[in-house]
Formats: structure tokens, sequence, C-alpha cells
């Protein structure tokens, strides 16, 4: 019972450090995701072909957390962004604590939008708020299109499901409309994108549509905003 | 501070429960594999290649462990073997004690080995011995080759690991030699297989490597060799 106890205490402290996150960055007119999956499902890889098609139309910032080592933050700082690294030392997950930490090395006023990279795990992450917008979460096409149904609290707590890797489907395990089906059985309200970083598909409908949230959240509207299912 | 002093609680109590299963397991002279790795990287489908292969030799029950959904043992059960399903219910990890809940519906008498399948998740079931005699981590090329560095403890903590999905080698930006390299940059005691469940690559090699540590562990041995590099 005390583990439950010190449990809902480490969240509820956690939520009001997120809400002070969430204020800070409405404040500024700044547009936050928090991405999250697997490890190896491609979140780094999308980052870079996002910054590559917007880093010169918006200013955007990136946190990455890691387990271990800042191989993240360095493919993402080639691009010329601002890019934090946090090493949880084993921790299997960011909080909003460490990301208010991360946020005296990045200047918001100067931002449109930071992009968090969360630890790569499909289980823990999706239990904490970081004062986020929204959460995306990246399933790859070579994880098998069954995760949603065994790791749901993950799709239930996003709003945006990216399904990467979609070069690879002819030789692996895998259906598209199944895995779409699965996640949207879960949570009828994602936005889905489908996307390959090695044949460029479905980035610039990713970017087009998150360059449009960075327009809502500079008026003051996207963090409120419902978003629609997107096809 | 608290919190900490809780976790060291509940990893000490899990502790505790691990060594009674792991006196169990001696006492009946069953091998027990405790597998490892993110979600998708093909934990069950090494597993049914396994029985598909020794099922008729050795008398080998699995235990799976899925955050939701009986999926997996019902993937498993096919073989016609006993198959166990824990469903944490949102945790991110087995413990000791929910494997000793399993052990009840398994007759540890009629048995060459166990092996448990973990939920999928690359950093929490690293803590968490569940009296196995060793952890077997699996990863996928498709998750690239820097995921030892990113997850070290995983693989620290591990005896043998499993190349996965080889035949996707020439899709993805993943070089074996390298994610092998990594490997063995954290844990040079590590014993490797290159495996694939669609060429059936290297399966054989891992089944004959089994075998041996069941006999093995008939005699009483296994559990307290040490496991020399395989190469």
């Amino acid at each position: 019972m005390s583990v439950i106890t010190i449990e809902r205490k480490v969240l509820e402290k956690n939520e009001a450090i997120a809400r002070k996150n969430r204020d800070l960055f409405a404040r500024h007119g700044v547009f936050v995701l928090n991405m999250v999956s697997s490890p190896g499902s491609g979140k780094t890889s999308i980052l870079e072909r996002t910054l590559h098609r917007l880093k010169d139309r918006v200013r955007i910032a990136v946190i990455e957390g890691d387990v271990q080592t800042d191989l993240d933050a360095r493919r993402v700082a080639a691009y010329g962004v601002p890019a934090v690294q946090i090493i949880t030392q084993g921790g299997c997950h960011l909080e909003a604590s460490l990301v208010h930490d991360a946020l005296a090395n990045i200047d918001l006023a100067s931002l449109d939008a930071v992009i968090i990279e969360n630890v790569g795990n499909l289980v823990c992450p999706s239990n904490y708020d970081l004062g986020e917008a929204m959460k995306v979460v990246v399933a790859s096409t070579t994880e098998g299109d069954d995760k949603p149904l065994k790791y749901p609290a993950m799709f239930r707590n996003s709003s945006v499901l990216i399904i990467n890797k979609t070069d690879l489907v002819p030789y692996v395990n895998c259906s598209l409309p199944a895995l779409q089906a699965n996640a949207l059985s879960i949570n009828p309200g994602l936005t889905v994108f489908q996307t390959s970083c090695t044949t460029d598909a479905g980035i610039a409908e990713w970017c087009a549509w998150l360059l449009e949230q960075i327009r809502l959240a500079s008026q003051g509207g996207a963090s409120a905003a419902p978003i629609g299912i997107d096809e």
C-alpha cells in the first residue's frame, strides 16, 4: 500500500510541475510535443527529417531524453537548432522536473516550438505529463500490428500516431490497416500519419500539420484545440 | 528520499522471492530463461521457432508477461506446450512474485525448462530478478546498432544476446558488426546469436545451445556455470 501512496504522490508532484511548464509554454506561445515510442522506432530520424524541412521556417528547439549517451542530441544539433540532452542515468521516462531544469538552457522567448524526445519505452512515459500540448506516439511497422492492443495506455494518452518505416512493410509481418485499426480501437481521436524516413513518404504531410499547430499555438489556441482524425 | 527507500525495499522483497523461485527451479532441475527486449523485437517469434524445433525433444513451459492481452500466450499454446499469461495491467515489468504465482499453474516436476517472456521494455525489467538462470536480451536490427550504448543495464545484466531480424539488414540503417561490438563493449561476457525468424537463420545454433543448457541444468550445473563468449 505504501508504495502505491508514494507513487500517487510522485505523480501529483509531477503534475504540479507539468502545469508550471505548460503555463510557461503558453505565456511564450510555444508549441510543445512529447514524442514517445519503443526504442528504435525512429523518433530521432523523424526529428531529423522534420528539422531539415522546418528549421528555416520556424524556430524549434529539441530536448532529448535518454537513459545513457548524448548520441541523439548530437544528431539533432547537427541541424543547427538548440538541443539539450537529459540523461536519466537508468530512469525509464522523463519527468516534468527534468524538463523544467532543461528549460534553463533554452530561451523560450526566441522559439516557436519545442520537441521533447522521450526515453524509448512504450509503457512508463505514458503516465508522466511534461507540460506538452500533446503526446505523439511513433509505432514502427517492424514492431508488428498488435502493439496498440498490448500497450494501450500510450496510444490512449497520445493525440497523434506516426506509423513509421512504411517502406519495410513488404519485408515484415505487419498489416498497415490492422495497425491503424488497432490504434483507433484504443483511441478513436488519434490523428494518424504514415511515414518513412528512408523514402521521405508522409513527412511533408506531418510537417504541414506541425506547422499549422505551431501557428495556432502562437495565436494562443493549439493546446486547447481538439484534434480531428487525419486519414 | 522516501521514494528511493521504498524502491530499495521493493527490490529487496523481489530478490527474496526470486531466491525462492530459483531454489524451486534447482530442486526440479529445470532450466529457466528470462527473455527481455524492446516491444516488437521478435521474442515471441523466436519462442515459436524454438518450440517448433524442441517441443518433442524437451519438455518446455512458457510464462508470458504483457501489459494487456493474452495474444502471446495463445500464439505459444498453439505449439501444445503449457503456457501461462501474466497480464500486468499497466505494470512495466514482471516481478518475482508474479512468476511465483504463475508457477501454481505449472507442474515443474514434469518439465525440463521454463521460458519467461517479459514485458517489452528495454529499461525496467533489467532490475528485476525473477529467479531465472539467466536473462536473454533480444535486439532487432530494425532498432539500429546504438541501443546497447543507450540502454546499457539490460545488456550488462544479460548473459545472452540474440540479434534478431538479420534478414532486414539490407533495408535498415544498422551495422551488424557495430551492434555486436557495442553490446560486447558493455558486456564482454555475452554469448551472441544472430537469428532471423523469417529465414530460420541462426535458429539451429540457438536451439543447440539451449538444449545443452537444459541438459546441464538437469545435472544440477547450469545456473552456476559461467557462460563463455560464443563466436
